[in-house]
């Protein structure tokens, strides 16, 4: 199953560089980012090369940084019937660092979506909830 | 309240820049890059500098990428009771577009990282959850 992170600017590549040096390098997966003012014809057309390269026959799992969005919409455009795809919003680096440990091999791109989109809800945490020092005074506990 | 994004690599600057082009730039704001290897005594000084450079006096929110990564540690080193702190774990570019439309003068870190918190979370969905649409097999409705 085949990897395409599309986002605003340069934040998608930033990501699987992060995730390679954390847990090693996220096999067949590229990135996307988008200009400002980039002609939606032009997105739609280098998400679906993007997916074109990752695609080994088995689908594709595509995470983007917003709902909404005009990439959003170019995202959607892959969904037509032709491969399996599965689409998750709200990128972060957790939800990569999960992927190393799922087998991407042996689940749909909608299965490996349903994992990551509770991986990266759970990892948005406060850091007081993780330690129960965070103080909203100086000086005071909260 | 000044803002800090501390991330591995690059991805905190993306994320700047991208709500920056998307609702305008946000104010008081700095990110962190860390490199694979860093001093950790390095990252605390990095992290505490920028703090320092963004705080007006309300305190500090800061945004990193994975709790419990070294990082997340330096962060950390920030609640040291001398100023209001909070941390969000796993950032995402929804909960800074969302900072856009947060009054960060009358807020407490703590209060405005709430906020983000249930904003992150609540931007991770599926494709197939705001359109219905997505497909498991090739052809087939899910």
């Amino acid at each position: 199953m085949g990897l395409v992170i599309v986002t605003h600017g340069g934040s998608g590549a930033c990501l699987l560089s992060a995730a390679a040096e954390i847990v090693g390098a996220i096999e067949a997966a590229a990135s996307i980012g988008v200009v400002v003012g980039e002609d939606f014809g032009d997105i739609v057309r280098r998400v679906a090369h993007a997916c074109d390269g990752v695609d080994s026959g088995a689908g594709i799992l595509i995470l983007v940084d917003v709902h909404g969005s005009s990439e959003f919409q170019a995202c959607l455009a892959m969904v037509d019937g032709t491969r399996p795809v599965e689409i998750v919003c709200g990128v972060n680096l957790p939800m990569l660092i999960k992927l190393a440990t799922v087998d991407r091999r042996h689940l749909l791109p909608a299965e490996i979506a349903d994992v990551l989109k509770e991986v990266g809800r759970r990892s948005i945490r406060l850091g007081s909830e993780l330690t129960g020092k965070v103080l909203t005074h100086a000086g005071e506990p909260r």
